[in-house]
């Protein structure tokens, strides 16, 4: 039996043939053509899995489906309401592909596609309700529970990167509103925390006078600079709290943290475990804490996955 | 088809006979009887079943099953993990029952139980997915996504009471942590406000020197009192907060708010949307905000809607 998981970026689409047991047995890339309201990309995939069967002579019978990731809002059904980094309006996916293929198509959410890879083949193996966390430009989330990707009623589900954390905060999210989580744990949160306690204090700092990273303080971390060890405490502070939060609506067996952010390894659990603790609820104290493993990889994983899924 | 519906409760259990569609037949109560770790109450339970089922000539193969609600964590498989309230420990419901009746049993936790019975013939009649707050003594809560429960990996999805919303409080909830949502939106929480704002100002209010409950307090506040309404705005701040932390979790269609607070009615929804609004991620300004309807009898209606859940 194989399986096709796709993940729909913005400027490339990332294509993977996988037997049932979610080995990859190809891997691809193909261009997203944005143009007219990005009217090209699916007939583009449609066009790259025919492709695939062809050179690799497999015949339609053996195919269980084909499973996307989309980077916007996608309901149960798999329509898109909107997504501004492909240009789509509402669109039907699973409609629209499923035609030009003659198989059956299961479009979800990229980052809840993503949790659904984690939990299949990377960091959260082993569990069925797991929330996955992505430290990335953004912070995003997928929520999996009993196996299965909680979409949300209009597919928001598990935008945990806007929970409120934060009634001080004077600076605008991307998202409109003021004191979102992803204004704190994303890559580029991490480098406003660096900036605003470099300008705050006159302590020596490694990171004093260089173009700052996310990577940078957590290597300076690392190294015990004090000024970036302040920014790792506030980090852990408003993820501890938002997780904590997360934890008592869902009550997960895992959470897995992934995305750019998270390369920093270990260190980061400790930050986050530290503030979380003491203010999770009790049932919420024994969740596994663990780093994301696919990289890359869990958007087409997870997409296979999610033909697999009921 | 008839189905039974339990709301096992510390001082009695609810009993109540169903049609299919959610109509009450009939409607009982049974004492609980605790001695003894509760090793009576589920064999109470059966007799009680089987009494009515001689009383009325009702058929077991006429039966779908009975459906329980329960004070305490319970597991996707009914099984229930200590509960205090009953003086059971580790008690698999679904299978202990069921061997007593020889027919089928579902359990869930009441909060989680009554939820379903809001969605099914209640204030949240229409949706699938929705979030029920009970306001009593304590704050619980109930998650419904596509018409199910949301258990949680040890059945402690959905204590939103115990979302932590503020960082200064001194006073210990009864879960032990300090500044759950649950100390300022219960009644006991909202009584606690009011003697708090009464203390620390010298206004006129005609909570002072009274006797005060959070029926007393909403009283005032629709009558304008000062005191009563800082505290109405507190109370809608930190409840506006949990709620739109739980919407970034899962967008939910809507929001049922019970308990015995939330008889102070609409007033509660304006508090609560003033804050909830503003902070809420757009995808989840849509949400309805309504009141429960079914009052004491959501557990039992929502034990029988979990015997035809899937």
């Amino acid at each position: 039996m194989y399986i096709f998981g796709v993940d729909v970026g913005g400027t490339t689409v990332k294509m993977g043939l996988f037997d049932g047991d979610g080995n990859v047995l190809d891997k691809w890339e193909i261009v997203t053509r944005k143009e007219n309201n990005g009217e090209n990309v699916l007939p583009d995939i449609a066009k790259a899995i025919k492709d695939k069967m062809a050179e690799r002579k497999i015949d339609k019978d053996s195919v269980a489906g084909v499973g996307l990731g989309v980077p916007g809002p996608v309901d149960v059904r798999g329509v898109v309401h909107k997504c501004a980094n492909l240009g789509w309006d509402v669109l039907d996916v699973n409609e629209t592909l499923g035609n030009l293929l003659g198989m059956k198509v299961k479009a979800g959410n990229d980052a809840n596609v993503a949790a659904l890879g984690e939990m299949w083949r990377g960091g959260g193996k082993g569990y069925d309700s797991i929330v996955m966390v992505t430290l990335g430009t953004g912070v995003g989330g997928g929520i999996i529970v009993d196996g299965n990707i909680l979409t949300g009623a209009i597919g928001a589900g598990g935008e945990i990167g806007h929970i409120h954390v934060q009634d001080e905060e004077e600076d605008a999210c991307g998202c409109g509103n003021h004191g979102c989580l992803e204004q704190y744990a994303s890559a580029t949160g991490v480098v406003r925390l660096a900036k605003r306690a470099l300008a705050a204090s006159d302590k020596d700092s490694v990171l004093r006078g260089t173009e700052i990273s996310a990577k940078a303080v957590w290597d300076a971390v690392k190294d015990g600079d004090e000024v970036a060890v302040s920014v790792a405490e506030q980090f852990g502070k408003y993820l501890g709290l938002g997780l904590s939060a997360i934890a008592a609506v869902v009550n997960p067996q895992a959470f897995v943290i992934g995305g750019g952010v998270s390369k920093a390894g270990d260190v980061l659990l400790e930050y986050i475990k530290k503030y979380y603790m003491p203010i999770a609820f009790h049932s919420d104290r024994d969740v596994v804490f663990t780093l994301a493993e696919l990289g890359n990889d869990a958007g087409i994983v997870g997409a296979a996955k999610l033909v697999l899924a009921d």
